[in-house]
C-alpha cells in the first residue's frame, strides 16, 4: 500500500476532511492512477487509525465528487477520467454505452439524405449499380466538447422513409430494429490509430495531424446480409475503448 | 454485384487466368475491398458465362496468392492486409492470436530485469515499497518489419527465478500459467490513439509523432489480485485490432 501521511488531531480540520484531501491528492498526483482499486475499509481504517466511520464519510465526499466509483463485491476504485465504453467487445452502439455509464451526450446530425455510395461502402454492402444508401454524419457532444464523429451508410432499399426520421432525437440501431424490423445479428469492427485529416480535426476540435481513434463497422442482418457500414473517428483523451474480459 | 469484364475467347490466354487477372484487379483497384464477399460460386459463373470448374481454377489461384479466403459455409472474402487479432474481445495474447492466423512473427527482447516499478505499475499492482517487478520489454517482427511494442510488469514476489527463462522462445502468459501456475483469471484492456515518442517511433520504424494504437492491459488472478501489467504499441499499418460480435 502507498504509504499514508498521519492525520493530525490538532488541526481545526475535521479528520474525515484530512482523509479526503489526502486522497484527492493521491489522485491527483497520479500515485493513485485510474482504475486504482483502493485497499479495503478495514485495511485503510486500520493504516489510518480512525474508525470505519470516519474513512467512509472520507470515501462518501469522493464519490460524491465523481473520483471513486465503489463496486459492489470488488471494492472502491479510482475512476477513469475518460467514458470506456465496451464497443471492442459487444455490439452495442456508443449511445446504448453513455446511458449505461451516466454520460450525457447530445447528438449533433451534420448531414443526411439518399446517396450513391462512395466505392468501399458500395462493395461492402452489395449495393448494385445505380443503388442508393442512406447517408447519416454525426457527431457525439459531452459537456467537455465532441466526442466522437460517426459516418453511417445503410443501404436505402431497406428503410423506405428514413430520410424523413428525426435523428436528433432517434437513435440509429434502435429506428433500424425497432421501425425497420431489421434483425442486425453480428458486427465487424476494426480498431486502428489514425492521423485526423482537415474534416476530422475540424469536427472534433483537434489540430490536424493530431491521433485519432478510428473505427470501422460492417453489421449483418440474421442471414449474413451486410446492412450498414461506418466509419467513427474517436477522441482518446475523451473515450477509451475498454473491455473486461476473462481468460 | 460489380459488372465483370467480358472475356475473350479469341485471346490465347487461358479463361481461368483471364479471371484470376480480373479479380486481382478489383481487388487492387480497391472496388472488391478487404473483407468484401465475393457474389456465390453460381452466380459468379453465371455472370461470366464460366463453368463452375473454370471459376473455381482461377479462385484457387488467388486463394493460393493469399488474396481471398474461404470460409466454409460463410463464402470467400477478400483478405485484409494486415494482421487481425481478437484481443479486444478475447484474453488472448497477440502471440497466440498470430499462431491462429497463420502469421510468422518472431519476438525480440529488447529489456528483462527485477526493477523497482514506475509509480502507476506499483500502485496498479499493489507493489509495496521498495518491492520489485519482473521488467520485460519485447518487439514483434513479421516479413514486414516491426509490428508491436510491449512492456508488461509482474510482481516478482509470484515469479522467483523468472529472470532466468529464455523469453526469446517461451511466452509470458504460458510462463506464468504453466511454470508459476498462476491461474490468470481476468484482464481489462482500454485501448486508445497516441502519438509515438521517440522510444516507439525507434522501436516500431515510424517517424516520431506517427498515430500509434496504444493498448494499456491490467490482468487478474483468480480471486481478484492483480498481477500483470502493460503497456502495448501497435502499428496500425500492419495490425488492426477486430472484433466479430453479435448484437
Amino acid at each position: 500500500m502507498t504509504a499514508l501521511a498521519n492525520l493530525d488531531r490538532n488541526r481545526p480540520v475535521a479528520i474525515h476532511v484530512q482523509i479526503s484531501d489526502q486522497f484527492r491528492t493521491l489522485i491527483a498526483t497520479g500515485q493513485w492512477p485510474p482504475s486504482y482499486r483502493l485497499p479495503s475499509e478495514p485495511e485503510l481504517a486500520q493504516e489510518l487509525s480512525v474508525s470505519r466511520g470516519t474513512l467512509r464519510k472520507a470515501l462518501h465526499t469522493l464519490t460524491s465528487e465523481g473520483l471513486l466509483r465503489q463496486v459492489p463485491g470488488r471494492g472502491t476504485f479510482v475512476t477513469a477520467a475518460t467514458i470506456e465504453p465496451a464497443i471492442a467487445q459487444k455490439l452495442s452502439t456508443l449511445s446504448e454505452d453513455y446511458a449505461s455509464q451516466g454520460i450525457v451526450a447530445t447528438t449533433e446530425v451534420i448531414a443526411t439524405g439518399l446517396v450513391l455510395p462512395p466505392p468501399p461502402v458500395s462493395a461492402l454492402l452489395h449495393i448494385p449499380t445505380r443503388g442508393k444508401v442512406f447517408r447519416f454524419f454525426r457527431r457525439h457532444v459531452t459537456k467537455d466538447g465532441p466526442v466522437a464523429l460517426l459516418h453511417n451508410y445503410v443501404d436505402a432499399t431497406n428503410v423506405p422513409g428514413i430520410e424523413d426520421v428525426d435523428f436528433t432525437s432517434e437513435q440509429l440501431f434502435a429506428t433500424l430494429e425497432g421501425v425497420y424490423h431489421l434483425p442486425i445479428a453480428t458486427g465487424r469492427r476494426t480498431f486502428s490509430a489514425q492521423r485526423a485529416d482537415a474534416d476530422v480535426a475540424s469536427q472534433l476540435d483537434l489540430a490536424e495531424c493530431e491521433p485519432v481513434q478510428y473505427l470501422e463497422q460492417i453489421t449483418y442482418l440474421a442471414g449474413g446480409k451486410p446492412i450498414e457500414y461506418s466509419d467513427v473517428w474517436i477522441r482518446s483523451d475523451r473515450l477509451r475503448v475498454t473491455s473486461v474480459l476473462s481468460r
